[in-house]
């Protein structure tokens, strides 16, 4: 089973791709940034960010997507901004008939780090160990991404071990 | 030619498609409200509203589409919940072919009324004068989303004036 993980935004997209190699074991199949021009308008970096989601989703056929909820801002312009980005994402989501998980941003740090404050260099280096990267993931935004698809498999894991128990 | 008007939300999305009668006057075609039931997931919501939009634009075959910008708001949650919806229907529009103006509430306002002041029932009456509406436009956010399409039109109209002097 494949998790597309989002870290959403409107001139950048975080996305990682995971794969369960064997139980709770998962190994990265792809990650990166995608990123749209501020030349461009902003319906047409909307219409980039949906293209490029739709395109990966085909290639790599996730069964479920895991997207970051939107937390902290400056101000409501860009709360806005990356909010009309992130229902792009979410509606890209659910046409393509996948269930979404979505999490806080100290959820996923949570989840990654036993507690909710990890740095951005923690993070990125915990998220690398954990699916055994021997390369440091360079953007920020796909580790931010990793680490979302990392906390949707942790919950999958976690729930079937409760099932089984009952 | 046809111009669609929205008010954008996610709980309800005011819309109104005003035609060309003959120069600057148009009248009314449709207008109305897409409304969610606060029963669904969010996800779900956003994809009612992408379908009605969907729907709307291939019934009436608008040739552009005027979207109110969001401008104030209590919190940064309801901000990123309308902004969500807001790309939505941005996205629904530019993935149509379909050219995208935004205006700001004032700039509405100023449109309909020469100042940016009126009131939500003057609006209503204004915009239902403009169009030779016989019936009270029932619903604000059809009322709202009728004026953002005139002030579409306007801007148009002035346009062309400019080009002709040239």
């Amino acid at each position: 089973m494949r998790i597309l993980g989002i870290d959403p935004g409107f001139g950048r997209v975080g996305f990682g791709i995971i794969e369960q190699a064997s139980g709770n074991d998962w190994k990265a199949v792809a990650f990166g940034c995608i990123e749209t021009s501020p030349k461009n308008k902003f319906v047409d970096r909307l219409l980039e960010v949906r293209n490029e989601l739709v395109a990966l989703i085909k290639k790599y056929r996730p069964a479920r997507v895991a997207v970051e909820e939107l937390f902290f801002f400056k101000n409501v312009k860009t709360a806005i901004e990356v909010g009309q980005a992130r229902g792009v994402i979410l509606l890209t989501a659910v046409e393509s008939g996948l269930p979404v998980d979505e999490f806080t941003p100290l959820q996923v740090k949570q989840s990654m780090t036993g507690y909710g404050r990890a740095e951005k260099g923690q993070m990125q280096k915990i998220v690398a160990t954990i699916l055994g990267l021997k390369e440091k993931i360079k953007s920020d935004d796909a580790a931010d991404a990793l680490a979302v698809a990392l906390t949707a498999a942790q919950c999958l894991w976690m729930s079937r071990l409760l099932e089984q128990k009952k």
